[in-house]
């Protein structure tokens, strides 16, 4: 039997898959570590109640075979959905995929072949980088500053890259949580749009903001040039498995005819659920319930740092999403300092997983959207502890 | 930009897609074409009541991330239910995927790279083909009868190609609706042993036999040299996206690994109302009513097949499944038929779709399960009317 398990070597187990595991056997952990929505804000009853309103609406097309590109009342839902964004695509672009990893694995099944290559911001997503390597690509990390990838930086990159893609996560950046600013959202759509370069960018945090005013997404800069992809699951429910993007004309056509090979389509059940929820004003109650109890604990973390951690160390204050990033002084290491945190009942992530190559040692992600309220402050103040230590 | 859009090539739309996009513009139309569940027998109150079951009894282990093998209470149903087939896997082999599609794509994730080969029969399920060569594989027929696959073709094809895998379809197969006997698996399982090479065995039709003693799976006459992928889509609803795989103990670790990158999981929602489907009396009762449903179709199909068709035709008359297959006279030509057969009112795929190249074009698939009962001798007569034209 011939073996071709080169792909594997980039995907094996790293350090978000393991904090999962992990926390699955050890729910006396206060977890930090991954980005997934708190337990007792997944609705339900909600859930429950609209799956059998789907069942009654749509009958056997919600339980049949469904068209590739999307179900026809989930397309419509999220047209209406990016229109908020200033995303004024047409309708033929959008594509319904599982989840926004469905959605990302998607594209890069029709753009990626080894010898490829991606771009990415410094910081970036460390699962998307595994996904990339997987389909064979090389990954290179920009530049990048506190509003993102850096212009100047990036054009010199795709001249010398000729890129399949550039990976952009322009609002509450995971890890970082720091969102690029609408000037450099301009300036980075410039220099995209002259080199002819393809933007993906990865927008699942959007509906996540807490402060100030929301900026359109960078598609809506770039239109020709941006694949967008976002998801239902930070406000809904991950299990629903529910991605959206939208997709460049010249990507329709392969996207569809591929994702047939890869699951048929998305599960027309979940889709029609979440066509449901998009569409009932019990929707936006409950994301507005959800905003302000990750706001409430986002407040909570913030308070919570700057009481106990020691004064050497510097934190972001994202306006939204699920994560903040911890700087620490020059010998700090957090990833020595992961398996003590996990001893004394605290998780976090080793700012390392979301670097391509040469990583600090020195900083952290914190989600604080998983840990309850009430457990926020004394969380932060056992690994503040282990921070001080020599 | 550069464009890697090579493996697209292999996957455009091709007749099965087709015909689900017309079949859905043209509700008139009587299918034979797709191999869908008739929407009917789509159990909608099961599903609804399964639903508000499995989020009372999980609560938000339903609704969250889960871990990529599977959710741990269809882990165990999926068990049970591989056990009564003659697969006597252990717990960690399995693997809840995304439909049986997404599990024939996580395996091909793992084994396939451009220069691979995969071993089909002759004729194999048409999609499965696109799939491969979309992983950059060659796939080459073996000859085969109407039991399925010959011994010593196949013997000489592994010495020859060194295949990454051999794709078969043992019972009731798609497109033919032939079984593979007992005394055939056994030599096709001695010659895989012998000669070191993997089995994927596709068996999502299994649970709808009309006639006849079960066999046992492919898997245990080789269980060390199969990957075996079953389904859920066909006894219960496609739209649920649930496949079950065993997988080889060397290819746990890298599906798993890339499958947090195609889709992160399966929907744990659709898993948890899975495990209460298999768990339940209300599940068997179900499937019940679905076979002796599909039986009479079938019986219907067989009848009408003999009463209205020209005497130069035969067909295979299959102990399960949702498939039999017509052959026509030398000079018949089906894919000359399928524009004539669709403004008739008609639907049927002609058995060009399923080879790999040089293909007849006297056959045609019919597929008797989506048709409703009171229409099918009708569209029988239609499409037999068609043949007789000169």
């Amino acid at each position: 039997m011939s073996s071709a398990l080169g792909r594997v070597a980039e995907v094996r187990s790293g350090p978000i898959d393991d904090a999962f595991a992990t926390l699955v056997r050890r729910p006396d952990v206060i977890s930090f570590a991954v980005g997934a929505p708190d337990p007792a804000l997944l609705p339900g009853d909600l859930i429950a109640s609209l799956a059998a309103d789907a069942i009654a609406k749509y009958g056997s097309a919600a339980l049949q075979y469904g068209l590739t590109q999307g179900f026809p009342p989930l397309l419509d839902q999220a047209g209406i959905l990016l229109s908020n964004r200033g995303i004024g695509c047409r309708p033929e672009q959008l594509h319904i995929a599982t989840g926004g990893s469905g959605a990302l694995h998607n594209v890069c099944m029709a753009l990626l072949a080894p010898g490829s290559v991606v771009l990415v911001e410094t910081p970036t997503y460390g699962p998307a980088v595994k996904v990339f390597r997987s389909h064979g690509a090389t990954v290179v990390a920009v530049e990048s500053d506190d509003r993102g990838i850096m212009p100047d930086a990036l054009d010199v990159a795709l001249a010398q890259h000729d890129p399949a893609f550039v990976y952009l996560l322009p609002t509450f950046q995971n890890p970082t949580g720091r969102t690029m600013p609408t000037r450099r959202r301009e300036q980075i759509a410039e220099v995209i749009t002259r080199r002819g370069a393809l933007v993906v960018e990865d927008d699942v945090y959007v509906d996540l903001r807490y402060w100030g005013e929301s900026l359109p997404a960078f598609w809506s800069f770039a239109p020709e040039h941006t694949v967008y992809i976002t998801s239902l699951s930070k406000t809904l429910a991950p299990a629903l498995r529910i991605g959206i993007a939208v997709l460049t004309d010249n990507l329709r056509e392969p996207v569809f005819a591929l994702k047939q090979g890869i699951d048929m389509q998305t599960s027309a059940f979940n889709q029609a659920i979440a066509a449901e929820f998009l569409a009932s004003p019990v929707g936006s109650a409950h994301l507005e319930r959800v905003v302000a109890a990750y706001a409430a604990k986002l407040d909570t973390v913030v308070t919570a740092l700057a009481k106990h951690f020691p004064a050497e160390f510097t934190w972001t204050v994202p306006d939204g999403g699920m994560f903040l990033w911890v700087d620490g002084p020059a010998g700090f290491d957090a990833d020595a300092l992961l398996g003590p945190a996990l001893e004394s009942g605290v998780a976090f992530l080793p700012g390392s997983a979301f670097f391509t190559d040469a990583a600090p040692r020195n900083a952290m992600r914190l989600s604080f959207a998983g840990a309850p309220l009430g457990e926020i402050d004394r969380g932060i103040a056992v690994l503040a502890r282990l921070c001080e230590l020599p």
